[in-house]
């Protein structure tokens, strides 16, 4: 059973929705040895217009000295080439607005630079709207709903999971495209910041969007002793309340990372007050590193998942999604 | 005679090297109506990289505003496609490296953002190399050369119009790429510092370069008194010099501006020391305005222009050029 259920990962399009690793050789060449075909790459989090000019600048090196590995993947079509040549296709994303700083004109700019996902707010308010660890979400301001606009016209995936419920909810109705909870739990496991309630999640569904589950401890109903059948059990929980077609996965990988990195991301703006202590990061058993991947199909095919479900949920449920955003 | 003339150049694929006019919808209406297939408009001077990004951005409003008149060229078919439909393809050019910065990899940055011609320095001295202004011509830097095997890498052509003879000499011997003059005048018929002496001009030809010639009137042997037949006599001058293959037209108009625009041009940085004193600017009788560009081919049938010196200086050349340069 587990050798078939490899032939199955080998032969499906596997998409994280979203990792933010420590960028280099290292994480580039497990990702595409676990057969990721393509991943959401965080390259800016709380960083300005030109401080994330010179990430796309490391990345466009990366490209380059690490070909073997990764490649760009500017539409879906990249993302089949890469499979098909073994490789990782790159989403260059962003988990927050901060680089459009009040210009909606970065918009269109930081497209044209190969970002193709943006998260609306990281944790706290912005120029956009409020994150999930703001104490009053103000919803989405009139800047933001600009930007939303913006951004499907363009063609950049609206992502929701730092979000507060407010403004996404606002998000949801201004969208003309399909939106994402690209990583996020659900609250009816774990009451947290970060994890959505099944009102939410049945509410982008509803609407045209998507879920893609996390399985980031701290937000997993038994924390840091999780197993890898916990999380697709979490995945359960999602898809019974939106079905099968709507949801995939967004691990958020923060591997190769050390204390300053978590002290970076729970502070806002990177230096500001502190929002939240995740303690210990350690991954669920059994999907602990990148190259575990594969893992994820047998412990789908343990719970009882038809290989349709397992194929749509590693990645043509993300694929789907892109194809409807990004084609303009 | 005329009206046959007409027929020639309304088949012709027209290019102009240089246009810095005062961007907007009466500037592109009287390019597209004029025929002009394409345009190297200059998107920036000065401007650091920031701000450049800016124009870029308004630059990205106008290719949506003003479609019937203009579109993005990013490639010669890109060009074709617009003397199809009867529009101007717009090459953004920078005048200045000023908006790389000391960053090499917003050479890159500005490539993916549609920059497909950029002069190394324009009149005084930066990161890259010295002016044609410049009292002492240092030589190409060796970020200078960093520079210019990076645009050779990505497909941006090095201009060399206002740069100093020695750092011209240096890019023209370090490119491995074809370089231009985009916009000059032989020092044979005015000296001039910005105009370019017989050896400058056969030099970056027999190194696989190419000559786009100006009627700024400053730079011309009659001034303000000139006619486009003195223009067109000019262009036989770099012909006789260097061949009919690598020679195009390269006007510099600065169609729409005011005062304060020709202050800000000739003093450095903007703001900076005095360079130069255009004195009044008034274009060649005949070629005054971008709407009379169809009078080029007539004056180019008086001096006795065949077909097919008519065809190659009115467009084809620079097609040449552009293609072995963008094509990476």
């Amino acid at each position: 059973m587990a050798h078939e259920r490899h032939e199955l990962y080998s032969k499906s399009i596997v998409v994280d929705g979203l990792i933010i690793s420590k960028w280099g050789e290292d994480v580039f060449r497990e990702m595409s040895e676990a057969g990721l075909s393509a991943a959401n790459c965080t390259c800016s989090v709380w960083e300005n217009f030109e401080e994330t000019v010179r990430n796309l600048s490391a990345w466009n090196g990366w490209f380059r000295e690490f070909s073997h590995y990764i490649v760009r993947a500017e539409s879906v079509a990249d993302i089949r080439a890469a499979k098909e040549a073994g490789r990782t296709a790159v989403i260059l994303g962003m988990q927050n607005t901060s680089a459009f700083e009040d210009r909606i004109g970065y918009v269109e700019i930081l497209k044209k630079l190969g970002v193709g996902i943006v998260q609306l707010t990281y944790n706290t308010q912005n120029w956009v709207g409020s994150g999930c660890y703001e104490s009053r979400d103000s919803g989405l301001s009139d800047f933001g709903r600009e930007v939303v606009l913006e951004m499907n016209r363009v063609g950049m995936l609206c992502d929701l999971s730092h979000v507060g419920p407010k403004t996404s909810r606002d998000v949801i109705d201004t969208s003309t495209k399909p939106v994402a909870y690209s990583h996020c739990l659900p609250s009816g496991l774990k009451t947290h910041p970060r994890n959505k309630s099944d009102d939410e999640l049945r509410y982008i569904v509803d609407k045209g969007g998507f879920v893609g589950v996390t399985m980031f401890p701290p937000f997993l109903q038994k924390g840091v002793d999780s197993t890898i059948d916990d999380y697709v059990s979490a995945m359960d929980y999602v898809i019974n309340l939106v079905g099968e077609d709507s949801v995939g996965i967004g691990t958020d990988f923060t591997q190769g990372y050390d204390q300053a990195f978590f002290d970076w991301i729970t502070h806002d703006k990177g230096f500001g007050r502190r929002l939240t202590d995740f303690g210990a990061v350690v991954n669920p058993a059994g999907f602990q590193k990148i190259s575990d991947f594969p893992n994820i199909a047998d412990a789908m095919g343990r719970a009882g998942w038809s290989d349709r479900k397992i194929e749509n949920v590693l990645g043509r449920n993300w694929i789907n999604l892109l194809d409807s955003v990004w084609s303009i």
